[in-house]
């Protein structure tokens, strides 16, 4: 298995019918869950910060296709019916269903659609890599590949299935991501630490700087395996944040290559991960990424906008694939100068050619570090957000 | 004349020779500049931001291709010695020459060639609207138009020129303005004046979000016309900038439509543009745009994660071409449904096939609004700066 049903006492299906798909996810434990900040937050948003203070769930209902969004009393509604269809199906009450929608915005849900896909596959609940499969197909939309991340551990397993290939897709929304642990974790702690891997994954991916109005990451430990070691259960769970998030930017719209911002020595880890954010969603960066070019004036001009103080004639800039690094500019020194250096200048450019480019930047103003996650920007994201029409 | 030679005291000269320009500005007076908040600023804008508490200026001296950022105690050295060429052609100190680049970041200035176009355009500098046109053109880098502005009332004029079409072009940067009034105006009152109209003006302009570390807008005010009524001398300035703004917004890379996002009934003025800004500057949004998709969808999604506190469901969005207009979503409220009002969706389709879309948000929450600037985004911003290489 690749997923969420190696972790016991999860079980799963999905269904995709066009650009109408559901999953179902069974499992009880205690929970938690982060939501979008976004003002016009999705009807399933609204109800499900609300009921998950209750800090436990039966298991979690989602659709895509449609993102209840901007509906008003009635998408409430809806949302209340999606999660008493999921607690027929899950043996609960509807009070212990997390619910989540993905898709069009400004539409009413069609619950009847979703009412009878889920009575065809409520049968079919189950623990194998084949459900895991179908509950990560069922909830793409523009995705192009599934999100499964794993990490097992001695005592217990972390593992997630998620979605999201812009912040905002073509008309079409959102990152949902939904956690499953064996570990045995009570709620309020296990939102702490969700709450900080969030920070350091999902919330450090940037495709296009929209943030979604569905976005949503929920996590159950079913507790199966009893008690782990809160340091190491948290090393894992960051890991599957950080998988999964890295899986979203390699599948950003129109990506061809995936990029890494990591921005070190700052005084606060808040400051390095402005910086890696602004850097990484720097239209100019990701254009240059596009182009292989080693354009490190886009990386400075990026960083320097990005409202943290530093001393610029301290910082270093190097460019990475994951195994080479070059230093392209150091302490106010040009080092890849087309004339000065242009041996250097030739291996930043052939570092670009692979699927993975690294940007570092070294502060040297304190002793805190971020990275942040993204891809190219290319004709096809355009052509794929422009050519589009409602 | 079309701008600055229009203003009484104010003579120009410009050559522009492949991608290195010249432009001299001669007019005495009071005057006051704006720089960029970029921790990387350019060596002209480090001497400049010092030499301006002065508030006199006798000439500007502007050079395009090279930029002279991230060049250190030789950078400044340069700016000085710019300062000298040109004090020499203005017959005064080099303490009272404003010094203004654009172009590539990271590589030392060449002061021969910029010594040379001076001594060789010196002679030219005069009042007419051959002068005015060659130094907007020796300021440009990737734009595509000159951009000139001039408003004339009875008891005097305000004119000014700029440059800039990506906040920062292809390895190129830069937002620069040069504005003149005949008014008398002390030099205090014009910083405060030059600072309002900066901020309802290229502040709101939204190209990629990229921030150069060039950017600088001077005023100068020769006086030769006494004195102006304060309130008719901002409306003015204001003019001045905000149709240069949007010149700069129309020629932005690669782009088909000048985009217009007006925010009303704001508690404060901050709030609007906020969203505003937000808005304009949406990949989403100006994807929607190139595609002349009315999908308000997407504008919500920006609008609502601006960080700015309102009631959505008392928001109302609606479209426009400056003549007709199109409520598209009020009150939480679908107008544009393809099921429920597809005769209203398809009037909103055809006010976007001009070269101008304006969108409205109206938040019904105070009485304060803001207007941002923008462009749609299309596959030929990807092409300019993907394909370019260093």
């Amino acid at each position: 298995m690749k997923s969420i049903c190696a972790v016991l006492g999860v079980e799963a299906a999905g269904i995709k019918e066009g650009k109408y798909g559901l999953a179902l996810i069974k499992a009880s434990g205690t929970a938690a869950a982060v939501f979008t900040k976004n003002i016009f937050a999705a009807a399933p948003v609204i109800l499900m910060k609300e009921r998950m203070e209750n800090g436990v769930l039966d298991g979690i209902i989602v659709n895509s296709g449609n993102a209840n969004v901007y509906t008003g009393e009635q998408g409430l509604k809806d949302t209340e019916r999606m999660a008493e269809i999921a607690a027929e199906a899950f043996k609960t009450t509807p009070e212990r269903v997390g619910v989540a929608s993905t898709g069009v915005i400004g539409r009413f849900l069609d619950t009847g659609i979703i009412e009878d896909q889920c009575r065809r596959i409520s049968g079919n609940i189950t623990s194998d890599e084949d459900a895991e499969i179908q509950a990560a197909k069922a909830i793409m939309t523009t995705d192009l590949a599934e999100k499964h991340a794993l990490v097992q551990k001695p005592g217990f397993s972390v593992a997630g299935i998620a979605k999201g290939s812009g912040m905002i897709a073509p008309n079409m929304g959102t990152m949902l991501g939904f956690l499953y642990t064996d570990a045995e974790i009570p709620a309020d702690e296990l939102k702490t630490l969700l709450q900080k891997a969030v920070r350091r994954s999902f919330n450090r991916v940037v495709v296009d700087g929209d943030t979604s109005t569905n976005d949503c990451v929920f996590i159950t430990a079913t507790g199966k395996k009893g008690k782990a070691d809160p340091d190491e259960f948290y090393e894992a769970l960051e890991e599957v944040c950080i998988n999964l998030a890295k899986m979203i930017a390699k599948d950003g719209e129109g990506a061809t290559k995936f990029i890494e911002v990591e921005v070190t020595g700052t005084k606060t880890e808040e400051d390095a991960e402005i910086i890696a954010k602004t850097v990484v969603g720097s239209p100019l960066v990701k254009t240059a990424v596009y182009g292989e070019d080693p354009n490190w004036g886009r990386i400075i001009a990026a960083a320097g906008r990005a409202g943290v103080s530093f001393d610029p004639l301290e910082m270093t800039i190097s460019i990475s694939n994951g195994e080479e690094t070059v230093v392209l500019a150091r302490k106010g020194e040009n080092l890849a100068d087309i004339k000065v250096n242009p041996e250097n200048l030739a291996a930043a450019k052939s570092l670009m050619k692979g699927k993975t480019v690294i940007f570092k930047l070294s502060l040297e103003s304190g002793s805190e570090k971020a990275t942040a996650f993204g891809c190219d920007f290319t004709e096809k994201y355009v052509e794929i957000n422009g050519k589009y029409t409602t």
